[in-house]
């Protein structure tokens, strides 16, 4: 899997901070814009953040490439309805090259492990038989399994990726999107370091684990009633 | 494939109307509610329509259970992002009986059928005993193929009813979703039928084929220049 | 202000259930709708909003009419993104009757009640000479004050009134949009007690109060610190 | 009123065409990015526009200031809900400088000119001392005419754009809205001239006017029938 930020919004902590500001502020952004250190911006969106004031934090936006993902993978990913996808198409696009994702669970069975391939490497052979006969690629691809691999460019901002990561960095999620929104994070630290720090699990919101059973991280509100 | 409406606004084109209506009456709706006609009703949802006034629609919402869509389908489906979707997971649901999706194409081809039928059932028997050995589900599903079918309860309203069928029951589309949506038509009509009747293939809005080749149905825009 | 639930979903709560469970059931929801008793369903929407799995809620909608609100309210109301409005335009229709809200505290205060009920009928009567003379209803509203009343037509869906009554029942919001969302509350609860009961201010599910400054209902995380 | 573009994202035309072409692509988007000339990029940006792909659009995000709308500008404004506002608040700001919007047909009569800039002047007066005597500047604010000015950051993506000016160029708007968009559209087209191009009317899409009357641009269906 490989997570590249495409392109964003410029400046993006200071168009947020700013976006932000300019609500109680008489003067108009471009004042606004000019007047905020890095300290009051980096101030600022831990504070909106702390006190779920997140409309401002929609004025940033980043768009990623997504590389390898399993179709597994993606079709989770698009549940996110607040975001823009543009996905390679299995209708348009003869698969040539075999790529797919093998899960660790997998790759550590020494049974298992050569019989997946072996079984994935069929799939793709019958693939190709049936398209060089002239079945349509978009009925053929119906053999081909989940966990053959995707390219996306995906485009969210930055209140969808604290929704997102809250959701996915979360060990509750299946492991592929959890190291997906990692990725996504680590590329976001890069040119916004504050919002960056701040794509975290839910549970840092909550300040409990809501879940069934804790990881560790936050007790749930059972355990908590529980210590007292 | 099964598609049947499960719940939907009771008098959903009438609500449709007469929201319509208040927009440009001194009167509450609820005295709306009182004054329109069958005939009313069924003129304003046309006349809505027609002048591409959307909003009233989306008071109407329709809730859907899908049964039987491959996940390549379902893959599509969900890329509506003005719906609700509830989808069966593969995380925490051990696939029991085999049920999955053969395109007539590969049906019809003697040659394939039965390879098609052998590729899905090994691939079956390989994530059975993945799991049984103690690999997880969300794991062993990678080597499942994308015909695998997969059951959705979903919610759309009214406008975003007729945007997906605008897109949908155009036969550009794949056979499989047109088909969905065709069933999708066939349930809204016998609650609405007006709004039933409506739910047609983007064409017939423009009054030509914007896509790059016609089915026949309405000339593409060059068809229409070369006839003059 | 007066707001009546005009139409909903049928057994808004059932078809959450159902959806949810659905999810992670082999069988198709036809058949979990059967099965589901009255105590199921309650423990099953708790559990959901406790858990934050929210998206089951959107297959339920409430369409309501909300009659008398200010435009200054309805300004703020409107900001919700994922609803849908139908508002009174003051661009088709000519203001006849002279409806308008007063704040408490313009009410309470001897000095200002009367000058502002003056103002008002003053703009309402340059408003009529200027619509009568031919100058367009949708250039004569702009001498219209803010509190003058509207009426609208909205529909949401359980998963937003969860989270627009999180932000609008906290007594950090403006006295206007709270009194309409203890309406539209008690409306909810009439045909969806369980659901209902959980439209509540943000800290109940926080445990904290995430303003600057608590109401007192819960503590902030500075001053649960302290306490410590 | 003033509209300025104050970020956007980088070379948000040639984003739009190689996630576009990444669709039907066996390469990265990488690859794409670095292939497509600016020829390729205008005529795939056309070619999406004209076929109604529309998705693609949602890469590029476009962030303005705008300022000196009046209040009954922006409530209109905020109902494009696939967009995001930070809008000046009347709640946190006292208002100093009294800035109202003028209609031309009311600053062309010259019997209620004057009366119109009084009665805003009087709004503005009781306003100012009751919340010198102590009233909530919430609630003072219902004083306050429609025709006040506001400032908003607005930002929009690339398809919200076109979908808006279809309809918010269309003459049937009020011109205070078209005016905004026109400038939007000026800004656009500074960065980029082939999407800023596209920024038109819905009859230019469809051929024909929807309306129930045409302003002149393109006939109604009806005409077009009549004239054969």
């Amino acid at each position: 899997m490989q997570v590249r930020l495409l392109r964003y919004t410029p400046d993006p902590e200071l168009i947020i901070a700013a976006a932000a500001r300019s609500t109680s502020s008489p003067e108009p952004i471009q004042e606004v814009l000019k007047s905020l250190s890095p300290q009051n911006v980096a101030r600022l969106i831990k504070g909106l953040i702390a006190a779920g004031h997140l409309s401002p934090l929609e004025h940033a936006g980043f768009t990623f490439s997504l590389e390898g993902l399993s179709r597994a993978c993606s079709h989770q990913l698009v549940r996110h309805r607040l975001a823009s996808y543009s996905q390679q198409s299995q209708r348009f696009i003869t698969l040539q090259d075999l790529k797919y994702v093998t899960p660790q669970s997998i790759t550590s069975h020494p049974q298992f492990r050569a019989r997946y391939h072996q079984q994935v490497r069929e799939a793709h052979q019958l693939y190709d038989e049936m398209v060089k006969a002239g079945i349509p690629r978009e009925d053929a691809r119906y053999v081909l399994p989940s966990g053959l691999e995707t390219n996306l460019v995906m485009t969210m901002n930055a209140r969808e990726l604290l929704q997102a990561c809250a959701l996915r960095l979360c060990p509750r999620s299946q492991w592929e999107i959890v190291e997906l929104f990692e990725r996504i994070k680590t590329e976001v630290k890069q040119v916004a370091p504050t919002l960056g720090e701040e794509l975290r699990p839910k549970c840092y919101k909550l300040t409990y684990c809501d879940e069934p059973k804790s990881c560790g991280l936050f007790p749930t509100l059972k355990e908590t009633a529980k210590a007292r």
